[in-house]
This record gives structure tokens, sequence and C-alpha cells, in this order.
């Protein structure tokens, strides 16, 4: 699939464009939406989507920008890992803050797999 | 493996039980423990770890244990969501943010794979 | 590992190349077959494997391709997503179709992690 | 969390469980549905994006359904496989397409790890 | 999908059946094979494929059995844990040799998520 | 996040530096510690725990180096595989060798998915 650039997109897609750019304070769009252009039913779902998941709420937006980080790793997504990494930093997140997000996520995906091999039964206290 | 009960221990064991309910101020271990201690050696590096790693620092307890369950729902470990939900509502997780966690793991996961269908380059910007 | 290209391959390398650009109708083989010529026996089985599966059964072909791309971008596997969405390209997978296909894959992976968080149990009519 | 029947449903809940119900003629919603209705936001978002996506398309629903099979397959999603393999036999599939849907997920993963292992790098002709 | 029994299996499962219990010498098959039966073709294929991996080679049968494990662990499987666990007991793997082959998976499982998220590059001396 | 190049260390990074290079009998460390050495808490206990988890016990070095490729390509971790597959040829791994784990890890991926595909019950006999 092609990158849609601005100047090559549909009314339907530059008024996206103007959007997100308008929103974020940026004067260009990543190219996750230039990418996801190529479908623009699903590229406006996602950007409706994400401001509603993404913004304030009872958690800060720098800790939604940390969880969705700590999914990308695991997910072993480059792309994520880059662009969200870097809206973190606006938000916010210091060098000793992604120590520790990497040390969480690390130590995470190892005990997951200790409970699955040990197949650790669920405690009764934690039964749904 | 079975579990391996307080009283069925060795003393490398009983050990650490004993520090894990010290300091957890419980009168008991999770089967977690009860199914690690068939291998003392990882299980005292296990214990020895998540100290480390999930106490105070830059980020906050309880945001640790909102990433860990993060990835403990990436990768479907229903006993690891089962003992870390209950861990992060006695931290202080509400039903609220719960459901902001869930919404901000689901999406990540959503656009993991739109990035990878759509194999979308890395942006010069956030080039390593 | 390196690449068998066909004029250094084993006799018994050179069968499999023939035969998978005879019935493909291509005059070379993909990087996947030379990566898997190191390992003759598991080149064989997995040509004569995709040849039983991906052939035209109850599903058709293209919906095969279709299936496999969703797989592999459930994994991330750039160069499998790479291959078969030519692949399906060649079978007649329209980009509006590609559009869908991610827009499903998207939802699903979405979907299956909000399962896994809410702990949600199997409705009795599902049940095995 | 709690699973939210009708009655004990908030008029937001109710309205969505109405439309899921009516939308497909059914006389109750499944437990996923249940369980999101404790995020209503998140549940009233899903089921939008759900109808957008797994309708009738370029791709027929029944193809959608086989899609999001495999990938919840590949995750391990066991309520999503039970669920979702409800809908697709409701739209049509045979056991024989569901065993050719199961031979082509299990091939996509074995090859996808073979293509990892052997780290085939991407046919030039199949560069984005 | 039903588990196909010995006396309700059509003759071609039958055989496979037969071959099953005799070269592994046991008088019934696992229900694996009896859920794959709903699909002759590929509980063949399947059964000729195992054979031709899980045998003997240049790596010992119970090293075969640790690595099957290995990734059933990292893919969460709880079914082919407890089997192949089965059968790697069988095949000679001690306690301590379990606990060893889980340390290992825990730290690779670790390891990879913090490669992933530092966005670590490949060393030259390791380039393909 | 840089890689931390010896010169640029700071003195607790260049004594974990030191003591790889020591323990390796090797004249430099590899990419992964020169980007782990941005958060010196988790390099130290990465070392240390991997020192613990990678050399001899009831399982040979070079087995426990095909458990972790196992995992590694079950993951997709590039830079895993890489790294690892030196440091297996380094202790012994010879091509075939190499086919072999790659088809054990390619058929538990494939099998993996049929149980969960298929949701096969675990076995009476196999029950924790």
């Amino acid at each position: 699939m092609k990158l849609i650039e601005y100047e090559d997109a549909s009314a339907e897609v530059k008024a996206v464009y103007d959007d997100i750019m308008a929103k974020r304070k940026v004067d260009r769009v990543n190219n996750f939406w230039k990418a996801l252009a190529n479908d623009p039913v699903t590229m406006k779902r996602t950007w409706e989507s994400l401001q509603q998941v993404m913004g304030a709420g009872e958690l800060d937006p720098l800790v939604k920008e940390l969880i969705y980080i700590a999914v990308s790793v695991t997910n072993g997504c480059e792309y994520c890992i880059a662009s969200h990494g870097a809206a973190a930093r606006n938000k916010g997140m210091s060098d000793a803050m992604f120590g520790e997000l990497m040390a969480v996520v690390g130590m995470a995906n190892e005990t997951n797999r200790l409970v699955a091999g040990y197949r650790v039964p669920v405690d009764p206290q934690f039964q749904s």
C-alpha cells in the first residue's frame, strides 16, 4: 500500500488530516495515517476511537501512553514503539520512567510464561 | 507440578514464603509461589526481581500494576490478570480506571496489527 | 543461513524448485524456498503440505490467502504479509478487500484482548 | 468484573442491548456484551465498530467470520473461537470449511515461524 | 467439534489411530487425535509430519520435547504443555530439568521484550 | 535510546561490561548490553539472572540456547534469533541441528493452533 500524501488525498481524507493536525498542533501527519488513508472508513473510525480512548480521564494521558507502549513491546510492533515512545516523551516520560516501564514489561512477560508452564491454578480468592 | 504448601516446604522455600508474607502483610502466599517453589532458585530470583521492579520509583506502584495487566491481557494469561487485577484494586484501581486500561489495551492491539498489515514505515523523525 | 540459488542446489532441492516453478508458472522461487533449502527434508514436507492446504476445496484459494494474511499480520511476520499479499493480489484481492481484511483483523485483535481482560466466561450455548 | 444483566443495566446500556437484540434477531445478548457493559463508552464504541467492520462489503460476512476466527485461534482466545465459531456456523460454515480454515491457520503459524527462524529477507519484488 | 472415538471412526481414521497406538505402544489415542479426526486429511498429514519431525536425528527426542514445550508455553497452549510435558517425562525429563527449561523460557520472553522496547539494532557480526 | 559505549559508561556500567567480557572471553559487549546500559539496575539484574539461568546444570548450555532460540522465533525477535543463533553455533549447533530445531518450532506453532481451534479438552491423565 502506498502512503497517501495530503495533496493526493480525497476531501474525506483531507478532513481527517486537518483534524489530526489541528488537534495535535502539528503541521503534518505520521505515516500511520498516510497508510490508513487507503481505507478512509477505517481511518476515520480509528481516529475517532483513539481520541475517545487516549484522552484524559481517570487515567492520565501519559499513563495511557505507557500502557500503549507496554502492549506494543509485547507485540513487537517497532513502529508503534517508536511513535508512541515519542508521544510519551512529549507528555513527560523521562529516561528513568522508560527504564522502569521496560523492567515491568520484561518481568510480566517472564512471569506470564512461568504461570503457563507451571500451570498455576487461579487462587480461590481471585476466581471471577 | 504440585503446589508446595508451607508445612511441606524446605527451609529455603519457607524463608521466601516468610519474606513474602511479611513484606506483603498477608498470612499466606498465592499459588504462583507455591508452584515456583518446585524450583527454589528461580523462585528466589523471581521474588527478588519483582521487589526491585514493582516497588515505588519514578512510576507509581499502581501504574506499574496497570502496565503489568496490559502485558498479561496481551499475552492472555488468565492467572496473571486475576492476581494482578486484585493487586491493582488494592492499590487504588477503580472500575473506571480498569475500563480505560482495557480500552487502551484493546486499541493498541488493534493498531499494532493495522501497522503490521499496512507495513507502515517508521517516520524519519522516529528513527533510532 | 544463506539463500541457496538454483545453480548451487542439490538434485533433491532442484527437484522441488522445478516443481514449484512448474506448478506456479514462474521462472524463479522466492527467498522462502531458498532459505528452507538449507533443510531439504523440511522444505519438501512444507511444499507438499502447502499444496494440500492452500489449493481449492470448500474454501476458495483467495479466501485461504486472506486467512493466511490474517494470521501473518497477527504474528507480525513482515515477509509473510508481503509475499502472501502479492499472492492474494494475483488471485483477485482488491484494495477494498484488503481494507476490509485489515479492519476485521484489527477488530478481532482488539476484542480478543477485551475478552481476556474482562475474563468473559463462555456462554452455556457455546460450551464444547 | 460482574456480568450486567438486562434488568440491572442503565438506560444507556439497555439501549445497546436492545439494538444488538433487534439487529441480530435474538432475545438475549452474549456474555461479551454483559461484561463490556461495565464500561458503557467502550461497549457502545465496540458495538458500532463491529457493525461497520463485520457487515457485508467487498468481503462476504462469512469470510469475515473466518478471518475473525483465524485471528482468535492465533491469539488463543477460547471465548472468541467459541462465539465466532457459532456465528460462522449460522452464516453457513460447514465442517469441511472449518477443517480447511484450521489447516490454513496451522500452516500459516508454522511458516511464519520458519520465516523468522531462517531470517528470510523480503524478495525485491515484494518490497514496499 | 466432537471427539471421535475409535468405534465411531471411519476406516481411514481408524488406520491412523492403529498406527499411532502401534508406534507409541499405547492402547488409546489422545484427545488431540480424536479432535483432528474431524478432518482426516489434516489428521493424516499432521501424524506423518510429527513422526518426521519429532523422531531421533541430530537432536535427541527429549531435547525436541523440551523445545516443543518452550514454544507451547510461549503460546500459552495449556493442552500442549500438559501432553508434551507428559511425553517429556516419559523420555526422561526430571523435575530439575523442567525447572531449568522454565527458567530459560521465562528469561527469553523477558529479554525478547527488552530488545524490542530498547529497539536494539542487530550487531554487524550477526547480520545475515 | 542510544547505545552506551564503554568509554562513555559510568563506573557501575563499566563494571558489568568488564565482567561480561571477562566471563565470555570477548573484547566487547553486544548492542543488547549497550542499550540496557541506559538502565544500570535492569542491566545488572539481567546479567546476573542470565548467568544463573543459562549456565550448565541438568540441561546442557547448548540445549538452553536451542530453547532460547525456540522462544525467540515464536516471539519473532530478530535480534535474539541472530545473537543466540551465533551463541548456539559457538556451543556446537550444526546446520542439521538448526534445521531440526526449526522443524520442531514450526510444528509446535502449528499444532498449538490446531489445539486452540478444535478446542481440544485436556485428557484426564494430563490433568494437573
